[in-house]
């Protein structure tokens, strides 16, 4: 599963140059000249820029570039993404569904600005980011209407949302692999469908490509999540003669609880050939390089 | 002031016969066959069905009428602007917000269905909006796009967001003239125009037909916010025998405070002047009528 020495030296720093660009636009969305109360622009700002992996804009971009289409179109779009899922994290932490006092090592949104504004600072970032997909240059108004459509569906109740009212609803409670799977392909895996597809549209995809990213993004998201129980797993093998590391344990080893870790591998190693399958049809040029590069990026966390 | 009987009567039937269309719309919206877990759909439908007004629906009809279009064409941009609304109303209720338990006689969501169920269903709305315009039938996808950025910039940071940021930081001060202006044209004008705008560029109005309409708007969110305060006023005036209505007059009657009756009542006359000034010169073939006679039903509850 191991990547060349070469090919892993060059897709640290295609993600390297992308995490420059990107951050220059998310700095840019929520720019000074952008007429709002202070305290809001800075609350989202706040979340926003913080250093994050930017997973979901680097993957909108790339299926931008390998549908034929540029950087420059797909970007406000890959903004957009970023400012969804940063919505999504800042009420996620709000003491009435996780209570978190720390995300990354940083207070959380209403820790820093209290809960009122941390509700408006969300929404504030959820409706933006349908302004920026608007906005974007250089694309058929057509592509941009069903990227929002798209996006809006992947945020909303039959996505992102309704993952996390089951997520909800099942808090302390123990899951069956089903439930499990409806859980993470919702409250995570429609964000990241969401992003390959819409910048296929915004490069001019047709139906079969983007089938193609669908299948891929499913299995990211699951190799994601399994490969987190994985590396939770392991880690606290290793620290458990010092910490009693119950929690990780109980929370957040789903997978490992259900399926043990010999069949949890073999998943994963199924799931990353499935999505190498999928998109290696459209590599005859190396467009599909960065996509098939971050799922062993993936994986590779956890050997 | 005073409209003739007659007017009286069509509008009355106008408005009637709007909410039927509006109310069975909403409904479709949020049907069974939307894939979203039940008790989010329930949540979401507990506050969107609920008897409403449907100011904001019908003023986006009446301007795509205005424009030359037809209701069918702006109709799913009027459900997207009542959920916007709708979930500006849930967020506003929460307890770190308002923290009200009843709204218009009901139990507010989140009484009935949980703080987090409540922020969840507010954001649901949210973004479901985004889906509906995007799905409006027979409209150049070039004018559905300048729809989403339109109502995108009137319900975030620029708009309704804002407003609520400088209303929750204003809480419990004396606010001058301007502030509370800023208030009011934000937390509420902002989605006022852009429900005329929005019907209107559906409907292909022209850059002229848009300013008017945006002058009408912000006409009438003021003359609703000035004669609210007269109304609770002179209900006080008359109940202030039985209870002392302290309340009302401290917290809702701000106009009242900064410029008295009389002069209350001379703004109110001169925006509605304003607002049917701008109309006017649209209304060779009484199309502007529903739009002309709702200044004169928002003025007269007052009277």
């Amino acid at each position: 599963m191991a990547s060349k020495n070469s090919d892993k030296f060059e897709f640290t720093k295609y993600i390297g140059d992308r995490r420059v660009q990107i951050e220059e636009a998310l700095d840019q969305a929520l720019s000074l000249d952008i007429d709002m109360p202070n305290t809001l622009r800075e609350s989202m700002r706040y979340s926003l820029l913080n250093d994050g992996k930017r997973l979901r804009p680097i993957l909108c971009l790339a299926a931008c570039e390998l549908a034929g289409g540029a950087v420059d179109q797909a970007m406000l779009t890959a903004v957009a993404l970023e400012m969804i899922h940063t919505s999504a994290l800042i009420h996620d932490d709000l003491p009435p569904m996780n209570n978190y006092d720390l995300r990354q090592g940083r207070p959380t949104n209403h820790k820093v600005y209290g809960e009122a504004m941390a509700i408006l600072a969300g929404n504030s970032l959820l409706v933006r980011a349908f302004e920026m997909i608007s906005r974007s240059p250089g694309v058929p108004a057509e592509r941009l209407l069903a990227v929002v459509g798209e996006i809006s569906l992947a945020s909303g109740a039959p996505g992102l949302m309704g993952g996390q009212v089951v997520d909800l609803e099942c808090e302390g409670k123990e899951v069956n692999l089903e439930t499990l799977e409806y859980i993470h392909l919702h409250k995570t895996g429609s964000l990241l469908r969401a992003s390959v597809v819409s910048g296929a549209i915004i490069g001019g995809a047709d139906e079969n490509l983007i089938e193609a990213l669908r299948v891929y993004a499913k299995c990211i998201c699951l190799v994601f999540q399994i490969s987190d129980d994985i590396l939770d797993f392991t880690a606290n093998a290793e620290v458990l003669g010092k910490t009693d590391g119950r929690d990780l344990i109980a929370d957040k080893s789903a997978y490992l609880k259900l399926l043990g870790l010999a069949r949890c591998r073999r998943r994963v190693k199924s799931l990353v050939t499935e999505s190498k399958q999928a998109l290696e049809p459209y590599n005859q040029n190396g467009l599909a390089e960065p996509l098939l590069a971050l799922i062993d990026y993936i994986v590779n966390r956890t050997e």
